[in-house]
């Protein structure tokens, strides 16, 4: 892993700040930015005593690339993947905790979408197995446009025993599966929930499906036999996030 | 736009042979492929008096290249795009008719992936701009699996006009935006309805802000300031289909 990330763009710079200034090294403005939202990125910057450098636009643009960095910038610390013990003991902190599990996805690109839209509803961590599953590579973070950097992966040897500590720990484990019998809106996901989305084309494997409380069923009333992973968990975050009224 | 399209997979072959007869030239199937399923798939093109032709596997996967095509494809009549009066003229076939716009997504994986899910959601149609938007490319169809054979893409000149005539025919425009006022689950979407994301980064032009009955937001807890726009279709799909009992 690098010793060093940066993340861009104003509402993730400032999100970085207020919940993880420990993890920032320096805050980089493009020089002639100056705005009410800048300055709010400044003044927290000051306030944990973090450096601000003022670089060029064209410096900013060859750094980052193409992408809508909005003149702002951050080198971070970066987040480096959970162990299960570490999962764990995260548990203890959230008061209902939500865990997203890719089951043997493969595509980096799926992982990285996962990755975003689990930020994007709160979810502690997402799971993934060490092997014959989809790593956090360069090109899963490129598509994660900066969850990677604020949502942990957490690499597991053993799902399915992982699966078992997390019901021990008073998780209710819900997979989604073509053949599930209820659509997931029937289930009551307010409480503690792990949600489980299986590998492209081949589904959750038979024992993760066994260590699932409930196998849930998302839409499916067209030619096509199932739904993209990251818009099958999409589907799930959403309705975790409207059942708790979060929206 | 190619003469004849090929899909593949027992569930996307046997719905084409259901719902659109009419387009399909010939099924293939693997040899030795006997099962209830393919079975049913052969009864269906006999009825239909359309040719099965016989295939080895290595020829089918020479074909299809690595897809999970279970030993099943078929020759099809391709779906063309539809303009904006096929469009109008279909709405009146449905009971409650529910379209999907992708307002200027420049993306052609994108418009597959949001084809994809709107397939799995009963979507009448999807509808792109002519211009500055991702078309039915070989990449959009590949991303689709199938979907692009199933769900017209509806391709119009001026999106803002087309979103009057609409409203006009009694649908109610409903944009996923950021800044929405209300979560888009307090909406009611059991009627006829109009779904509206953005592009990538940009999201809704102002236009199209203008035309749309409400601005609704999706969950948005994290550092990522916005949703892949594959996801947020997903999302704002999923809760159509969970509000009209159909999931």
């Amino acid at each position: 892993m690098k010793d060093t990330d940066t993340i861009y763009g104003v509402h993730a710079v400032r999100v970085m700040l207020e919940r993880h200034p420990s993890r920032v090294r320096a805050v980089l403005l493009a020089e002639r930015r100056e705005n009410a939202r800048v300055r709010v990125i400044e003044e927290l910057a000051r306030r944990h005593g973090l450096p601000v450098e003022r670089v060029d636009m064209a410096a900013l643009q060859q750094l980052l690339g193409e992408v809508a960095h909005q003149g702002v910038a951050a080198n971070i610390a970066p987040l480096p993947p959970w162990s299960e013990d570490e999962l764990l003991a995260a548990l203890g902190n959230a008061s209902a905790p939500l865990l997203l599990v890719l089951d043997g996805v493969q595509d980096p690109h799926n992982l990285g979408a996962c990755l975003r839209t689990a930020d994007a509803c709160g979810v502690l961590a997402v799971i993934v197995p060490r092997d014959r599953a989809a790593q956090l590579t360069p090109a899963a973070r490129k598509v994660a446009v900066g969850a990677a950097e604020t949502t942990p992966v957490a690499v597991v040897t053993n799902l399915a025993r992982t699966l078992k500590l997390l019901k021990d720990a008073g998780m209710w484990v819900v997979g989604a599966d073509p053949a599930g019998e209820k659509p997931v809106h029937s289930i009551d996901l307010t409480g503690p929930v792990v949600l489980v989305v299986g590998a492209e084309g081949t589904g959750l494997r038979h024992l993760t499906q066994q260590n699932c409380d409930y196998l849930v069923r998302l839409p499916q009333l067209g030619a096509v036999e199932s739904l993209n992973v990251s818009v099958a968990a999409g589907m799930l975050l959403y309705e975790v996030v409207r059942q708790r009224g979060k929206a």
